[in-house]
């Protein structure tokens, strides 16, 4: 395999799909509020990405079943009170190279443009490397109404040189080159865990904002969790940064490259 | 040399033969384990791989001659209880960078594929970080049944989140997109020394598996040895850590890539 | 996207053009003056070039409004004493890899050429890991003649064996290949932080030599922060060198690469 | 530049030449030696290779003339005892990437096989870390003969598993797959300072195999200097190493890629 390429599973027709995007980065937040939306509503895989960038190996799962590394794309027909279509991006890595990571999100725009994508979501975290009391939602857009628009649903914007690091920063950048519209939402999170707090945070902003229905009492079930490991990830933070010589927020970057 | 190369040495036909794959790794214990069967089964080099992502080095032999950094491939015909034919894939390196491994083992799948190749094993380590009392054996699977059979010659399935970095977890899970089978060994081994200790317990699962015959008397040697350098390596592991400021299992990961 | 490109923003003629260079790098001193020309000049944007080599990332400005990393050309006519054409290149990046660095400064020279460039100045900074008492400009040139017209000018011309990373050294030492002839600037900064006095060290050299009329008013202010910062950058530097184990300097080397 | 180039600047016919490989390395040992043999045999430049797998960066010679990163061929006629011709290979770099690397010693030997070489001697250091008494010189070689005929010349085999990075392995490596025979000589030294002593040793070695006849008297001037400067090269050693955080040994990696 010398390019990244697209599998596509089902032939779909969407309509203006607005696209969501929720690869891994820190804590896990957009995954995790991705890959809830998707099992509540049922989303539909009809397509998965494959790249040369990504980290040379597989995962395992639950059963010791291989998991190559991959993106997946699912759809949503006729969804929430505003009957949208929706392309929904997850996937269990990101590209390594600044190369990979141009090349792959370049493709991604190209396969959503094709299916009349015009508005982008792009999901994330940001790492506070403390813990946090209660998850607030930073943001930012493509545009000035956009970025309006998201101080109406209590987002922080972003403060100048902040900085989105990965697919969810550069999608919006090379989205907007197309004239693509779009917003990045990011959920606080000490950043050193599987966060489903901001999770939580994440999505109650991104369903007022695409009135999506979604039921978050499993998130919920999977926050009360969270929250009971909290005190033990902090005991094992230090651990773990003594023991990998790791700097707080290291460990994502390797999924974020 | 700008693309990754296979050299053929001798044009064979072999009938739907079983891949056995055992680059270099953690603790050198698929490595140790597969040139042993080499050696023993006296197994026939009849092709070599060479890649500008290998290291930009040569390895010296005992007589002071350059090694160049390659992989290579030998076959069995007839071998074992049922008769069959295997291409076991050795060699003294792996790619260094996500594209190159990639490249490397699309090629290997490509060409083992040509041969009638259906079912994989892949030999590996799995590093503990310390001294290890009896050496298990660790295992996945590329679906449900194989998983299932390694539980039938004690095989712990790997958990899930825990990954199979290199070569060993890339052929699996490429392997498995072009229905391919198989499954990963790994030995259990504190990471840090050539652990034939490992590669014995590594062995005697793969060779009940594959009904291989294979006198392991050489390899108790071998073990006796890695024994007693149990002690002195676990006195020379943290002088190499200070000295080369190494985190466990580092120093293999620059074979892993 | 899986090349560098510049997009053409708008067409012009330039008579013989001076190149000046000030992409991101040490203490942003080079970037600082350039950015000041452009603003206090009214220089005109006319092209910008994108890469695959830059971070995978995006900045996101003071209104949250995302910003891909791109390099930018400005150009200016009939201006300073001498009224010449002058095409300005600042950024907020810089190429990661080397391969990404020598693509880039080659596009960046190919394009430049184009329109009848001969002369270049590139401009940045040079660490000294402390505090600067009266930031020196340091100086290196493609020939004898203008290193000795650095002397005229109090530039100290760059010891031996210093070498100039990353597109400041690389487009002179590339364009010296094409027959370009020109010099690179430095200011003397402590390297952590952006260093406005540095840049006004570099600017008035700069003005000197080609004769650009700048008011320097505003970087007067903008030195004034810089001074009032330094204490708390000292403060902060063992600081941040401590969090992030960060060596002096090297914060600067993502955006050199 | 997107590709490694080899501009030609003399057009000259040798007859079956001898290669000699001395880019930097550690200890600048191999490159010491070359430039040595260059100066004092006058040898004639008649080639230069430039790659965009060089540091993206410029020299600055001692009159503040920016300098390219390059690779140099030189050629010798009639040289020596035996009247051969020569091919020796200079320059201020290696490649950095591991591709780079392959690509680079590719295009070397396709270029000196266009000349007619056969027979190669790559230069280089072998690294103790600590002082040296008395550098002695390491040899390996492509063949079990020339491996023999090293320890006529009091040279060391290197032991099995050392391996040999960079340009003066690879190049024997990979010539060696091409027909070609040759040894790899390393000086024994420290490896944290410019060592003429150890290239002194190593020229001894190389002069009696090619029978060249070069005057020493300059080299045991600047063996004279490297003599003083060892006092201070220690102390200076841990200071480095505090400073930069360096492991031994790893400064030279930086030229060796």
């Amino acid at each position: 395999m010398r390019e990244t390429t697209i599998n596509i599973l089902e032939d779909v027709e969407l309509s203006s799909p607005v696209f969501i995007e929720a690869l891994p980065g820190i804590g896990h937040v957009g995954k995790l509020a991705a890959d809830h939306i998707i099992d509540e509503l049922q989303a539909v895989r009809f397509a998965e990405l494959y790249s040369p960038s990504f980290p040379p190996q597989v995962l395992v799962d639950e059963n010791g079943i291989v998991e190559p590394m991959k993106n997946e794309f699912y759809y949503l027909r006729d969804a929430g009170e505003d009957k949208r279509d929706y392309i929904i991006l997850v996937g269990n890595t990101q590209g390594l190279s600044p190369e990979g990571q141009y090349e792959i999100c370049g493709m991604i725009l190209d396969f959503v443009e094709g299916y009349g994508v015009e508005r982008i979501y792009t999901l994330g975290g940001l790492a506070t490397g403390q813990p946090v009391e209660k998850a607030r939602v930073y943001g930012a857009a493509t545009d000035m109404e956009l970025a309006e628009s998201l101080k109406d649903h209590d987002v922080i914007l972003r403060s100048a040189d902040g900085g989105i690091i990965g697919a969810s920063g550069l999608l919006l950048g090379m989205g907007r080159m197309r004239g693509m519209r779009g917003v990045c939402l990011m959920g606080e999170t000490p950043g050193y865990f599987i966060d489903a707090e901001a999770a939580r945070a994440l999505l109650e902003v991104l369903l007022e904002m695409t009135k999506l229905q979604v039921d978050l009492e499993k998130l919920e079930e999977r926050a009360e969790e969270t929250r009971k490991m909290i005190s033990r990830a902090q005991q094992m933070e230090q651990e773990m940064i003594d023991r990998l010589n790791l700097k707080p927020g290291e460990e994502d970057l390797r999924y974020i490259g």
